[in-house]
């Protein structure tokens, strides 16, 4: 059972100050684990500081980058799990800046799993991969057997990365899982960096009582998934046996239309109603369309299924940031902008 | 028809100096275009000066780097065709040193199409990449939409800059054309570098009247392309038109088994009978069992054949590099060995 499994284990989280590693780093904490994260706090990957807030005493933080070699001869070995989330997040930054997150999503990766390979090669390593993979899709849902074929550098950076995890697995007898995460939403995302995805705009749109701009016709489907909900497939993943396969999709099982999503989000907010808009160019050209992933191979391997509904989780998401607000603004000094990155 | 479109058209040829790349310059000055070739001579990657003899004082030549943007902003506006042959080859020295190929692969491919999109995005570009793509088939023959499953880092490589030349279609509307290319041999292969290919082994023990070893049990099939039959698919795919599709193979009708090839060779060259040996572990777990690709498509819509059979194919090939060693042996200095680098 995870619960047990986790305590006393030895764990190392990639990208433990971001907002799916942060979520991830406070329920091993909670579960009893020995948990070593490393988060370099790379500008725009999503890392803050605060998302470890109250978590802090109780793990081994190094602010060591991935690819340092020397640091991570350090800090792999002894690892029983490796839960690998650190990266370049931005679809939209890979397409003006693609060296960076070839460096950022490749080179810093390769040098990271090849230091795993010779440390610790018995170590279980989860890597946190996305659906941006797939691209526009060809059929729907999209299952692991469809094609290939990314819209933007970031997906192809992340389809190459998931190779390397492969090539583990096939060469060195490793045991790797990619998982192909949906959207994921909740508590800690990146709300406020540049470059973020709709759900941060919607989220921060909401928060702020502004309207919220749906790009295109709105009908366009997403599976969301609740950050716990995700954090319980990366919990699962850790523990896979010896027949797992070398990559699952994690997404949600029914689709909400980004209006249906931008509408409760109103609702609960209590901000004005959503308005269609134009897509600017620049997202239009990266956008892949209504996608809805087919998760049926982990939920059944892993006896996985998401437990928090969209109306549920926007409800916490929006709480949790207004509660945050809250604390912000009883502090004693700093512009309201800058309160806010920094406890948000 | 092809000789005529050649005729004065501006061409710029990257890995112009390596086997294929030195081949294709060579067809292309014969069918008067005006060639630009960028070698940067990296170790390893096949380039030799001596696969531009007779044909240097008809070509504009570079030894900068792709990823001199620079330089490239100097070369590549006005170019009509880009054949983008540059690249590291050896599948074997990226199991050891994934980053190196990762640097020439991806980062320096990168710029270059970064610049090539900025300088001259009406150019046709049409890049060399490879079967090793696919890894071990799931079915024979292997066509394009074969699932890509690469066992070495050098396919993982390959595979990215494939889809950079995808998104340059998909998102930048430039025509880009890859061409997963079949083991290729013939005259200026690269027999001599380390970590060489099956083929070019056997060609340089026959050369050397030495036993070839085959590794495994000699019956895995391989197709075989000469290179001048590889030279007219690369000036073919030059003159696509828009309908043309991202990705082709380019291989054999007809595969041959290993224990075949080397039988066939000893005969040409007169050397002892091969012998069947164990794989050396490094190669055996890059090895991707026989292979045989499906070419249809590109032969279809570009009205393209191999002409050269195996026979004759080896039997050119074995003459090409006994007329080197003939003239090698004439000249009055250096040793044997510095004397065949030099010329072979």
């Amino acid at each position: 059972m995870t619960r047990d499994s986790y305590q006393d284990a030895s764990v190392l989280v990639t990208g433990g100050m971001g907002f799916i590693g942060s979520n991830l780093v406070r329920a091993l904490v909670r579960l009893g684990a020995r948990v070593t994260v490393v988060d370099a706090q790379v500008p725009g990957c999503g890392a803050h500081p605060a998302n470890l807030d109250g978590v802090r005493d109780c793990i081994r933080l190094s602010t060591a980058d991935i690819q340092d070699t020397d640091r991570m001869g350090e800090l792999i070995p002894g690892q029983q799990i490796i839960f690998n989330l650190a990266g370049e997040i931005s679809h939209i930054r890979s397409m003006t800046d693609p060296l960076r997150d070839l460096a950022i999503n490749c080179a810093a990766q390769l040098q990271f799993l090849n230091r795993c390979r010779l440390s610790n090669p018995s170590a279980t390593i989860v890597y946190a991969s996305s659906r941006q993979v797939y691209g526009r899709p060809k059929y729907l849902p999209v299952d692991e057997n469809h094609p290939v074929n990314p819209v933007d550098f970031n997906g192809v950076h992340k389809h190459a990365t998931e190779q390397y995890h492969f090539l583990l697995r096939q060469q060195f007898h490793m045991r790797t899982i990619c998982l192909r995460l949906g959207n994921i939403y909740g508590p800690r995302q990146a709300i406020h960096q540049d470059c973020r995805g709709f759900l941060d705009a919607f989220i921060l749109a909401a928060l702020q009582r502004k309207q919220i701009e749906v790009f295109g016709d709105g009908k366009q489907l997403r599976g969301l998934i609740y950050v716990d909900d995700a954090v319980e497939a990366f919990l699962k993943a850790g523990l896979a046996g010896s027949s797992a396969a070398p990559v699952y999709n994690v997404g949600a099982t029914a689709p909400h239309p980004l209006l249906e999503i931008a509408q409760t989000l109103c609702r609960i907010a209590d901000c004005p109603p959503p308005r269609l808009a134009p897509f600017p160019p620049e997202r239009l050209s990266i956008d892949i369309g209504g996608f809805h992933a087919n998760s049926e191979k982990f939920r059944r391997e892993f006896s996985w299924f998401p437990r928090v509904g969209l109306e549920e989780g926007l409800r916490r998401t929006i709480d949790y940031f207004r509660s945050r607000m809250k604390t912000s603004s009883g502090s004693a000094s700093g512009g309201k902008q800058e309160r806010r990155n920094e406890t948000l």
